[in-house]
């Protein structure tokens, strides 16, 4: 096999869903993945010995988030995120946009850029299309995201107007990269409406991108609705390049993404929920601070191989959240990464073996 | 070398510094050594493999906390403090005493025991000597205290009524114990009074336990003081049995702990300090959360072999401070545990190659 940096070589298909490898300057990401996320340049309440140990491959990173704190131009002098966070594997980043619409006070958008005041200290910044790509330049990190407009799925006009902006932002995003070490991935939006996704699939596949993600989904439409956009948009983007679906997930939406050939995920679900006291089963999960788990020797769940599962009682985790020990987001966090890693493993070699069907059918979904 | 459980070998004397192995049923446990305290059944912010790969040996847990929550009762029906917070090595408890003088609502102190209102949600409790160990057997710890009262350090008459309650309890403790897989450690009491320390000393050795607990300091008095209720001590305690300094310390209290003749430390010190972001060096400490941090590519301490020196810069680590972040706990919880442990083997070793006059010097003790 070769080992190009960027170079995606697709190893097995079965229907939509797709087996492949994703060469990059920091390693090998084996496709379908799940990227636990890092927002602040740490996957909260693990190390990165641990994220290693779980066989996490890629992690991502928020460029809102460091670009505010400790500030992208400290984590470049120091030698760039990967030092920084002490991640030896491929590093993700994001544009920043999401967080801008999502967590900071929008000032002013234009054609131009965004506008918006810190959610930290109130003080007010500007992203642009190239401020963007600047900051994650300075990040560094093996894969970076054009800057785009993420609106509310629904409201047809808007979305529109969201799509035709981001494809300009895209524009520039090529034109003001300058890294060859790093791959920027175009960012297909649409809301819930298919000739919109269809349009954006086009127009972003004609700008020869090494990637492609999809935004502006898992953002308050429907299941099927996600699941339509997802089979719109991944008939029209290229076979030879990885898909990246932004901001998913739990297990049942990480089987129904790769059934329509989603490679890449990431979501801070597994962490969060963690800090929420839930614990993922391979379907459905668990809300560990019940009082029926008190006295239940069993591990979270018996067939997982996780270092919770394989070590603690749902006893001792329920004690540790009565408690309010800090060691309880930590298994909890690690078991529900291992959770998603291992369905992601599972679904990765059912595909390679041919029986993903057989392995979706078994898991119920559809 | 033999293994019988609770026989202490000397192995070198250097001075009142010793070094030696004591043999419990989880393992032996190399002396001088420092125990890291799970509290709650979990040492704040690390997992017990991440205890395990800094070496340590003895944990400490808490009868009082252990028994309001999550109860003693339910932690037997899980098979004990070993199997339910998942420590392979030896545990020691403590008799509540302590906690129940200094955290609880004392509603009266008697010739049996104490009445107290619990600091979790004011429910009336009540520790006598023969409760206290009723619970310490249902933990099932290595080693378990014998019930003393811990009084303020001055104050002649109030400290000696406490040290002969402690001694009628600690007959009593004797009494009440059942397990002969544990051994039952009696506490010298005394505060800052040579002849009462000398006193309880005496007539502890007397009762022949299978080691001593130095109590009553490191709780508001003087370290010259400190340092010559050890002398007194130590001088008296039987030496072919081990000493046992309760809730010290720091580097530099370690050092000149173990120059007088302790074998046995524990404190909260390396992970509370840890979340009030403190680093210990060798010597004093730095607090991390300091600005002058903030560009410094350097560890915490540059011969330093921990996982966070070996890994992250004191920028990383301020980031992590600024943002919150619970990987600030660990890594600096991590660093501050292997600070103690690789000091206690450093002492160990130089005690057991004759070296430790030199070492002492060196360090800067006395």
């Amino acid at each position: 096999m070769t080992n190009v940096p960027f170079q995606f070589d697709l190893l097995a298909r079965q229907g939509r869903a797709r087996a492949g490898v994703f060469h990059t300057p920091h390693g090998d990401i084996p496709t379908p993945i799940f990227a636990p996320v890092g927002t602040q340049a740490t996957v909260k309440a693990v190390t990165p010995a641990q994220l290693q140990e779980l066989g996490a491959r890629l992690v991502l990173s928020n460029t809102y988030h460091l670009y505010l704190r400790p500030g992208d131009a400290l984590i470049a002098e120091l030698g760039g995120l990967h030092e920084f966070m002490q991640w030896p594997g491929p590093i993700l980043t994001d544009s920043g946009g999401f967080q801008v619409f999502s967590l900071a006070k929008i000032r002013e958008i234009d054609a131009e850029g965004v506008t918006f005041k810190s959610h930290i200290d109130g003080s007010t910044h500007r992203f642009t299309p190239e401020k963007s790509i600047a900051i994650q330049e300075n990040l560094g990190a093996d894969i970076i995201m054009a800057f785009d407009e993420c609106p509310h799925p629904y409201g047809r006009e808007q979305v529109s107007a969201a799509v035709e902006r981001t494809h300009r932002w895209a524009e520039r995003c090529l034109q003001a990269k300058t890294r060859s070490d790093q791959a920027l991935f175009g960012i297909v939006q649409g809301g819930v409406y298919p000739d919109l996704r269809e349009h954006s699939a086009r127009f972003l596949t004609g700008l020869d991108f090494p990637g492609y993600a999809i935004g502006g989904l898992a953002v308050g439409e429907t299941k099927p609705e996600m699941h339509a956009m997802l089979e719109v948009v991944n008939d029209i983007l290229p076979a030879e390049k990885p898909r990246y679906l932004m901001g998913v997930g739990t297990p049942e939406d990480l089987v129904e993404g790769v059934a329509r050939g989603v490679d890449l995920f990431d979501c801070v679900a597994p962490t969060r929920l963690a800090r929420h006291k839930a614990a993922f089963l391979r379907r459905g999960r668990l809300n560990m601070a019940k009082a029926e788990h008190a006295r239940d020797p069993r591990p979270i769940d018996e067939t997982c191989t996780c270092y919770t599962c394989q070590h603690f009682s749902r006893a001792y985790l329920r004690h540790l959240i009565q408690a309010k020990e800090m060691l309880a987001s930590t298994l909890l966090s690690i078991h529900n990464i291992h959770t998603l890693l291992e369905l992601m493993r599972e679904m990765r070699q059912a595909i390679l073996e041919g029986r993903f069907e057989a392995f979706y059918a078994e898991y119920g979904g559809g």
